[in-house]
């Protein structure tokens, strides 16, 4: 009986068409008018840097299966675009709720954008599980609660709207992590689930390209565009030669394992994300670089051999040691930064201020994990109902069931 | 008797020679004079992304046969690189003959590339079925031709310079097909003219290299770039979702089709083309993407199966799907557009000056299609004469007879 | 006893632990000041597309190996993110004993790249052959190497700043060969050091990428960027149709050849480096493309078969043809131009005047060439002492002794 559950005929095109649908005859009714756009001329090329790390960049990132290439890049494509759309509509939504300020133009599109980056962490996460429905709804329910967390950060937390969108790694990593645990795991003998000198590749090619364009995501909505560069550059160059320093490390014989240098090279990166506009000092950025790498490549070494079978965690694609701990980092190092500084401002005195400070921003920190662990978990719940007809595990981390594969060389 | 056609040493690097050292001599007399270039600083990034997308992105994107990845991308760079020189040449002879205003530096360079595009969309019809030799000879008539029917559609039917050069998509395919249309066709059991998940990977990468780079294609000489940018971006991510949507509805099984992602993610983009710059309401850009991906997969779906045997037509890669229908859905859009939007402005009054127009509109569309026809057809016949010599039908899609391949791996 | 000299946990992560830690220390006193750099708004997309140029497209570019893909990509990577770390400390050594003025933020890092490109194309030349011990050590006094005779250049014949960065090409291509002269010839029948069509298509790409950023890197740190651009592009397109006519006429029945495309697409850009932004007249750019093209693949083909086995020169990824002769070619070029426009604007009097720049110029290429020779030499011999375990020649080519590869596919 594999047609009962294989074709995809009967609701991944209709679901496609709603939505298409409803984004049509949303933006019929006035969304994104063009004409009251305005973006510096500088904007442009940045846009179209983070357009490009997160279509082309984690399209081929995601590519570590060895049989999963087309969906690798192909569903993170069809997310990306569907998810885009979606999110302006959604934040269109908020504006018209009075609960956030109207943003036209290039820059909403590239709010949706860097929201978006949470979708693709989360189908990191359930890669090779879900079904195209699965993820389509998937994408949904996450962009609807990410704006609602970026919502109860910015009203009653009192984080500024882009320091908000920037959560975006904690909020993918645990809502993915959430969601892929309601999953029937695959098979111990499952040989498809591995990576082969070919598809390590592609994805190095992807990572390299995630890389690159990093600063550019950092400093997309930073006030402060020159620092958030700067900083991210140093945190992911540092980040980088301690990627092979520890894999060689921690790995048989000294030598380097391909999957920790593709997760470790972009700790930093996710590292200084909420402090690489703030960060006077580039030694700081370089020192945050070096621990999300440590961080990620001893979580993946020591901890996923006994942590994630313990919690019954699945991560195919590591995404939680690879956005998710150094975002952690990153968060407990924003909120030592910002204490220091205002310490060192206020020669320490008046520390009840500085303490209501804090409080709030580890509020934020800790009402976005939860809000994407309690939603991912039902999110995940949702997703393995009978109607949305979840793939078989003998038929994970497999091209054949949702493409049409020519098998003969 | 092989040896007799497939050595090129007689003619490819002689003709090469003849060209350059053509070339050489007209820079010497006085071209592209580097001193009064002018062009805003934000210019040249932009320039940079149509260039990596013409050059890297379709060299990728015409890598779907699994025999024939070095002459893909090897040949597109030859033919881009050749062409711009040859472009820029055939531009300033019009400057010349006074039929033109001159433009120096960088935006003449633009303009070539632009013009460049038409032969990389011809050549992916007959994609591996011509030599270098026909190739070559074949870019300088359909820059020549192309250039002519620019001429005409500016002097005649009053096109402005930069919307007559968008005319390159409409121009490239059915002069592709044209000419291929004289080509032998290959035998029916060829095995070399399909593609493997390789080729197809590949050919992925190089489709969201297109995808990312569309809008500046389309902005890079338009007036009001911010509207051209983000109508084209909508564009696109609505071609892309449809894409999908088509592409599962279409197969068997309600599986993706590969080919049809690289064909209908792009579909949007073609049919804005021509209005990217003058729609003020980004709905329509979104509906229009739409209807640019619903023709593309029809199209490859029912009209390649009953149409092309009928017709004779033959399309390696499907560029009529890709950019030809596209682009006279585009053109078809333009012209309803323009009447609805000036029809509404003068209240259905003064019809007979709308008309006018839109005679003219209608018209330049029409003689770029009858010319690229018209000039293809007799291309292909001197593409075919003896003297050229071209390839055997049995060596059709094969990297061997033009390139150095170790066959060892 | 394969694991006396295989495992690299004793060296490399303690060595580049102890360089990270340096780079760190360094950087608390006080380096790179975040506040006072300034770099004007269209510098960053230039930057970005050099970082881009150098990390994505060399990595791809050196793939030329059937079984060293990891380590082509992998080990470029690290070099260049330890390099430009390394880089800027050198260079505020150098501010700090008063021989060079300050330079800050985005600006320094943009110069360290520049300066990173000569270990990568000494890395080419030794591709294959060094353990990452060798390449680190390799790089850390390349670096400082070419500090020094870039100092000697500004200092004594005075070269102006920006130019002396440019002499990056000429530096890494006779250090590596001279380098490389130092390790142990591979066996004559060792066939991992051939390439496959699956890596030759993987360095076209970077190849490709390589082509399309080479006027950004051409222009970024000089003055009259607009010059430098159209210069450069007009010469890469030259040198890219003549590598195709000269693959043609120079191998068997004129085929061409992958490997000949590879290097000679690039030597137009390497050719012009030294005048890209001073030349007025577009045709001496085409020209010199032209005749860094020729001499590359006449040096491919005629002398490499008996230059080389008669100087014992071993050279993996044939940089002297890629960069070096051009880059020689170039030197002669930019002395020849300055001559004859010096010449004319003086009307040939005033001889002696001429004479002393002229000495000057020449004085400073001559100077980085034997620099280059001489401390690729002491380096070589460093790099074989036992304490470095070099590679046993069986060993050469091969992934595996330094990833962990999975070999069932």
């Amino acid at each position: 009986m594999p047609a009962k559950y294989l074709s995809f005929r009967c609701s991944v095109p209709w679901l496609l068409l709603l939505l298409q649908t409803l984004f049509l005859s949303y933006a019929f009714s006035g969304f994104l008018r063009a004409r009251d756009m305005y973006f510096p001329s500088s904007f442009y090329p940045e846009f179209q840097d983070v357009n490009h790390m997160v279509i082309f960049g984690f399209g081929f990132f995601l590519m570590v299966l060895r049989r999963y290439g087309f969906s690798s890049t192909g569903f993170n494509f069809l997310l990306i675009v569907l998810g885009v759309q979606f999110s302006v509509l959604v934040e269109d939504f908020l504006v018209f709720l009075r609960l956030q300020q109207n943003e036209v133009g290039l820059r909403s599109l590239a709010k949706a954008v860097v929201s978006t980056t949470a979708v693709v962490i989360s189908s990191g996460a359930v890669l090779g599980k879900a079904s195209p429905v699965q993820l389509i709804v998937m994408t949904l329910l996450e962009l609807i609660f990410f704006c609602i967390s970026r919502c109860i950060n910015r009203k009653f937390l009192q984080i500024p709207e882009p320091l908000s969108l920037l959560h975006v790694h904690l909020f993918g990593t645990y809502f993915g992590l959430a969601a892929t645990s309601r999953f029937p795991e695959p098979p111990p003998g499952l040989d498809k689930g591995r990576s082969t000198p070919k598809s390590d590749l592609f994805s190095m090619l992807g990572t390299v390209f995630v890389w690159v364009f990093w600063p550019s995501f950092n400093s997309l909505l930073a006030d402060s565009k020159k620092e958030a560069v700067l900083n991210t550059y140093l945190a992911l160059a540092v980040s980088a030669v301690a990627a092979f320093m520890l894999s060689a490390l921690t790995s048989k014989d000294g030598k380097f394992r391909m999957r920790h240098i593709h997760s470790a090279v972009l700790a930093g990166g996710v590292t200084v994300t909420y402090t690489a506009h703030s960060i006077q000092q580039p030694w700081i950025a370089m020192i945050l670089g070096l621990l999300g790498s440590v961080i990620t490549i001893l979580g993946s070494h020591c901890l996923q051999r006994r942590f994630n079978p313990a919690l019954k965690l699945q991560d195919t694609s590591g995404v939680h040691f690879t956005f998710g701990l150094p975002a952690v980092l990153g968060a407990v190092a924003s909120v030592v930064l910002f204490v220091i500084e205002k310490g060192i401002e206020k020669q320490w005195n008046d520390l009840s201020s500085l303490g209501y400070f804090v409080f709030f921003d580890i509020g934020a920190f800790c009402q976005t994990i939860s809000t994407a662990l309690i939603t991912g978990l039902i999110t995940g719940l949702i997703l393995n109902i009978k109607l949305l007809k979840a793939v078989h595990v003998s038929k994970y981390f497999d091209d054949q069931i949702y493409w049409e594969v020519s098998l003969k060389f």
